[in-house]
């Protein structure tokens, strides 16, 4: 047959399986949110509503993939762990990581109207993904440690950021307060 | 800063930087997209609007990302081209595929209604991608050939199939029919 | 400076490092043993002069890198354990393994002298390495009994072929003998 | 058999197959050689002696792997190249390397008295190796023309240097001569 004759091109293919017996833990991103959230209004420090949309995401790619045991998110970005012993799709990197960054974001335009629906999604928002594997139990708890405590000095900087923004400071302003 | 304690975990990601001066062809393709199909009634064997909105997606992916130089799809697939000297995001593996996936499926997403104004979207479809590094171009040229000829053999078996289908057959019948 | 204009090509090296916080075992195995050893007429089922240069290899090999905390070896393969905070050459693949198992191969011919004083060396031999990565302890423990197993049924096998050809039969017959 | 239970350990080793089409280039260091030829006297800034022991080394490695097509030498290290369609072990980078890199280190310990027959060799010499890709001709040349300008250099600068210590300077001085 005349396929064959190119089939050779397969063999291109890398083999990208990860270590079998450690956790890994896909992060998908937002693509430039800052500017999504500004041309989409978001409520400063944080928009409920934004925040909830992200959450159904999540919870759909959970229900989707069962070898996904926890999920942790914060602003524009989530972390779904699989477990140890997860032999979804022979552990490759590429096929898991592109299938649920792709998932989720389908998940976030399909279900903007529930959220927003008041609101036009003016323009389709992207997301990238990584996937990181670790070995251990104390690994993974420092993980979700390091991300949680990323999410808390976020949180403190931008409520008093945009507390002082709501005083009536311009952005430069409540920045320079902030600096020292 | 209580931060520092624990980005030592970030010291488990994997680079994954590709070669330079390699074609790098990223292949993106539905998944679960014969039940996708069913369930939203495409037309059999191509549906003119849904491969529209397919060439939509992979318009918009090639604006956002310059460097692509050629794109080719077929069905539920595309394929999208970045020039061997091309520097995007340090040629890190999978920043590149899960950001061109997302972006894909966003489009398809986002534009659903344009093309099916009279169809509703019955749950978000989902994409996975794949990179392949090829070094010269008689590699990408029978990579180009390989999806073309995948492409005409399918049509010209769903043609077949379809045509006798529609003609009184039922699909068993039909499969048994092509076999020969 | 001249030097410059092809530096570039540096930018091909793949960064190798393997994963933080696993076991990393090197194994070393010889490369045409069977023939080496019927070459230089070691003494069958097993060559105690042949086994004690294996030994004195890794041990030189041990003194070297500090950073290896167990080693085992059998026949013509030799299983060498960093520890899991290893940081050696940043835990670089490529590096680490090409490094030992030249160490240990130079080893092999140095001393092959004084462990064969009336043998002379007929031709360089060679050994191969490989690095495999295990996230726990029972995943190294089994590697260790993985070899141990290996071990111990390729001598039960041996002890008796050669007790068997020893006895009078031809290698042939005694293969027949133990097919049973 | 009692053998099968631990061979799932084997699944933690990586598929590390290269890039097919590209041509391999693997570079042998020696490993500690400024000290190396220190003690074993070594002529400066060249030993003639030690550069032919070094080429017969790369003879037979290119004698034993066919499927080198070049090789090229200087000091303390050696570059072969493999051709693009190479197949040798699959393209299994650590194989392939540890492989070379063991019958180069090899050959060095075994021919070592032909060519240094009034001096004892007082220690094993090791080397570490590396397999770089590249995907074009350019790319290769450019990667010998960067190692013969390496060659040059750096033998520009010995040859100086050790005219002024041989003319009576300390090592020190030649040095603070040549920085300007």
């Amino acid at each position: 047959m005349a396929k064959s004759k190119y089939e050779y091109v397969k063999k291109f293919e890398r083999n990208d399986s990860l270590l079998p017996n450690t956790w890994l833990v896909i992060r998908v991103d937002g693509r430039g949110f800052h500017k999504f959230s500004d041309k989409h209004g978001f409520v400063k420090p944080n928009d409920q509503k934004a925040l909830e949309l992200m959450n159904k995401c999540a919870e759909n790619v959970m229900n989707d993939f069962r070898d996904i045991v926890l999920a942790y998110g914060q602003s524009d970005e989530y972390s779904f762990v699989l477990k140890k012993e997860c032999s979804l799709y022979d552990r490759r990197e590429t096929k898991i990581v592109s299938t649920i960054v792709s998932l989720f974001t389908s998940n976030y335009v399909f279900n903007w109207n529930k959220y927003f629906p008041d609101k036009e999604l003016l323009y389709p928002p992207s997301f990238d993904g990584r996937v990181v594997q670790y070995p251990d139990d104390n690994n993974l708890r420092d993980y979700l440690s390091w991300r949680q405590t990323d999410c808390h000095i976020n949180n403190l900087y931008n409520t008093c950021f945009w507390a002082l923004v709501h005083s009536g400071k311009t952005e430069t302003e409540a920045e320079n307060v902030l600096r020292v």
